[in-house]
């Protein structure tokens, strides 16, 4: 069967033959890869800029991705939840031996010592077929989502850190005088697929939204804006308030935009750091540590999600796809099979959003 | 009667003859100063260094002092609370009108919209009397508290900061596996009144606690750390991995220490900044904020407190004479006459935690 | 133009012609009646078993509806977020001068003084036409909800209660070794709108859940059931353990249910009590009340919702209707023109779970 | 050596020369006890009211005692934070293996699966010396509280059951419109030890307490009261509103008790049961559950505290012993030597509210 493979510490990405999973465990499905999304950190592994990257133990070679969606093509013989022909989403993340991992908390794992599908230590999903546990698998109960539900798993970093802001939140006792979010500023920096992510789950819930990104080539950002109800510019036509507002979430990674929002976010305000990059550079001063203290300031980094967050990412689906039929396919800007995708995931082409691969 | 006085916009303060307090109107109480404590604050506005002083509207000149303790003299007709006698810390923040105003939370104010005795828009308390209302005055139940009580008002700040980590911390569901913080490490640069203070509030609520100051010249430090039970460092014997903690307290406001704080703190730890000050600098990296997003790491400043963390910290003044039946009193190093106050208010003198005056 | 009106201490309804409202104040908006639902509360004031029920200041007779759905048909001059056809659904409570009704919490109301539209001291929206203040009005973004939306003032109780469950339950920390509530069981007792709804927004959110009621005679329960996914049984095939769970809801307000639950409620079980009723019994044992503190029993009530319930009602709606595309649809069992509605006032037909009235 | 003895099962407790402790084990550490604190659930045991109780495996006889204070005598070779001669409090409760169990909360047990020295399964603290793992040791750092910390073990349950209240208040956001629980008010029934701490508790956290028991035969309870700030009643002359408070505490475990605080309770109050009782019944109608409902009333059982508790109620005894110098040794109004004990443990003499054995 058909693998994309990467070798850690080296630039590039292969398709090629690989092997079957072996002989199903008790615990274990056996699964068909439906498809596998793209994003940012496949292409930081592919060009060889992660640091943390590294095979399955005793290999050499690292199936690639994490962001999967598979049907059920058999079950052990004490899997209990699943048949065949259900549609899953597998976990990326998967426990040490920490507390929190003991909760079910591997993304706040305190020590290090887990494993990551596609990514440190453990065979990914980009492969015709493969084996997992069932405990790491969220079962989609509507097979209608189709490709959509290859989202799940960005979302799920987003539904985290949404969950993270508002038990953070509460340091101020009450938001708004009318009890809901309707009277606080989001703006995001970046939109990626992350970032429209977010955009979508703060307007979702109230907020006012302004989102924005270097380009919009195609025109994508800009049409999801107008349908979900945020408001979307290119650097070029910003406002110039726009790094004033209650919550800032950047999700490019560079520290001038985390400088920027640190300085400009409101009193009582918020910065969640989602992204992640290697250059560029920001002088913290000691006025800025000074505003900061005065302004009750709360900075926090999310990463990953827990399985709640998971499941609470196909409940946004399932709202979105009812209150915005199209948003969520215009995301999905791009689709490839396997072979054309290895081309495609040393760099991002222009305009791209989310792009995904269909397998069989 | 005496006050010490300010001229916002220039350095220097003098004592002075001013006037005394008018009649009372029926929600005041009559007040005669027993102590007022001397901050980095009042060195700031002395110096005119800080930006944000300035007098009472209509009026060139600002008494000075946030950190006091009163006596009742003569309470208002619509007074219920306090009678003559009562010994009291009054509140150094005032509300505007905002949302976090209107529910006692002005420390968390919205828009800046209110005053500071001592510091912006109102008189302070070092002066032999003043009138005040009853609902910014915390009755100090047990008067056997003496001058120990001028620490209220400091300690409220951490009391706050306190409690907004406890909060946040409910980000991460469980901390230790036995239910306590005994797990938990705590590192504490700057050994002033208010990094003393939050040595003694986490190592009492059972954090490991490490503190490090630049030096410790009357061994102050070092004696109280032993009495409390927390280690004190000079930064020429800190260990190596003094930055490596689950909490850091900056009570420094120094670009650098904050900035190594961030990159030391461990996975789901908290950087929290009190300090405050105008030099220095640090290069926030794109390697930094990737590390803050990986590691989960949360950073908020904290200022002023509320009515409820007066109440609480004279209750942690109540616990910690009861435990450390010195730690308190050697806190407070030194103690001046209103006239001797005048040039340590220019300069801290080596060796000083916490300078107060005593009036009358 | 037509409206239903009681008078409040007599029994029955009538359907007769009112006044149109009055000319626009600024912030006011003219609405025209969509739909209207019909609930317990409605008969219970039609048949005279409320003691609160009163009409508005000087008047004897009240217009009955308080759960509504309106189109804009005007705005007022100071009205910034609403236009004609815009769709609409008001709320029922209106703030007093509490602490609670400052924040946009009249749900939570300290003192009582508040009015009820349709209930107490507020005419209803059971009328062809009526003004409402903007803030009290919810935007259906999407109308093609149609009259679904009309289940939003019913459903925002639920998302209330459900959200103060959630809110409770963090005294444990931590619930299921996986992170979600997939360990935790719910039984619902009572199917009527309400106990539909708890048993769909408890499912939704990945509880085990059971409900159970006396009969269902037209086998809507069950359908509805079926396809929710959980499980449903009429009293005659209840499993013994049915009481056994961890959470439990009671939607029938009979005393007999809730001392059962109280009873078969597992360890650091909860028991959410929304239903009402007048008649039945139960004896409080000292065994009982041993339990309940051995156990760390929490029992609460909820009443009402605020402003953010509401929205995040209009959310559940869309998910759900994209989940399961009918269900909602069937949980409206009944419509009627407002002629036909009076009879349908005094006593529940067999079968109806959500009877709505279609206006124009 | 001498100890104190029931047969589970049978009424009456013995003194009689018991077993030495064993060899030390790694993690064990030998103690010699100091104190033991006498309360209701040991007389429910001799006089072989409570269903619960059991000797340890393969014995017939349980060493009674489950309030301790000890002396550290001697400690095994993996002991690291106790030493000879340090003071210790022993838990009470040990943990199963349930998912709170596992994070040391063995106090919120959801399968019944722990033993409880004293009471089920453990031989308890009423013996000259016994062995004990360190892990459940309790350090007391101030040797000078001396009897005053046998008191550790009743207060741990009042500072759980103040926390769980304040963690279910959060569902009202925001509590006094001056950030403190100023304006709340608190009856407490019961002055026995329990209800003694509920009250001093909620004291010296601001809340206007109230408190009420049959009768106050020596005058202690009304002496502590007039210290600590609280108003006490003996029934004949309670005020006719003492039923209508914000939070209601029980602490006697009487049905009628129980009933009347739901009844009288204020819009969104809490009643926290505590009191166990085996008598008693009360009226529970559909008329009290509709108010439950439409008072957004809470009603929580809480039993034991975690290791978390055991520390700030040190933390307690320590303030309070500042605050109030003599109420806490008042509390303690009456001391036997083991042999003196027998007889009070079968019957509570007047006026006792906590009764201590010295041993050694």
């Amino acid at each position: 069967m058909k693998g994309i493979v990467v070798t850690p510490g080296k630039v590039g990405a292969v398709i090629k033959d690989i092997e079957e999973p072996g002989p199903l465990k008790p615990h274990q499905v056996l699964l068909k890869t439906l498809y596998t999304g793209i994003c940012g950190t496949d292409r930081g592994i592919v060009t060889n800029m992660l640091g943390f990257v590294r095979p399955p133990p005793d290999a050499q070679e690292l199936v690639l991705g994490h962001e999967g969606l598979a049907e059920v093509l058999e079950v052990g013989d004490e899997v209990s939840g699943l048949r065949p022909g259900d549609m899953v989403v597998p976990m990326v993340r998967r426990p040490g031996g920490c507390l929190q991992c003991s909760i079910g908390r591997q993304d706040n794992c305190e020590d290090g010592d887990f494993v990551e599908a596609g990514i440190r230590g453990l065979n990914g999903f980009m492969r015709e077929r493969f084996a997992d546990e069932e405990q790491y698998l969220i079962k989609v109960e509507d097979k209608s989502l189709g490709r959509l539900a290859v989202l799940t798993e960005p979302l799920k970093n987003v539904v985290k850190a949404y969950e993270v802001y508002t038990t953070l939140a509460k340091r101020f006792g009450v938001l708004c005088k009318d009890s809901t979010y309707g009277c606080k500023s989001v703006t995001v920096a970046g939109m990626g697929p992350i970032g429209m992510l977010f955009a979508m789950i703060f307007a979702t819930n109230e907020f006012n939204v302004r989102a924005f990104d270097i380009h919009d080539t195609r025109g994508t950002a800009a049409g999801i804006a107008k349908q979900v109800g945020f408001e979307f510019f290119t650097v070029d036509g910003m406002p110039e308030d726009i790094m004033k507002s209650d919550v800032f979430v950047d999700a490019t990674g560079n520290p001038g935009v985390v400088g920027s929002a640190l300085n400009g976010v409101k009193r009582n305000g918020f910065v969640i750091l989602f992204g992640t990059s290697s250059g560029g550079e920001y002088k913290l001063t000691g006025e800025l540590v000074t505003q900061l203290v005065e302004k009750n300031t709360t900075v926090f980094g999310s990463v990953d999600g827990a399985k709640e967050h998971y499941l609470e990412a196909l409940n946004y689906i399932s709202m979105w796809r009812d209150m915005f039929p199209h948003a969520l396919d215009m995301l999905i800007t791009d689709e490839d099979k396997p072979e054309g995708a290895i081309t495609n995931l040393i760099k991002k082409p222009q305009g791209e959003i989310k792009r995904v691969i269909r397998w069989g």
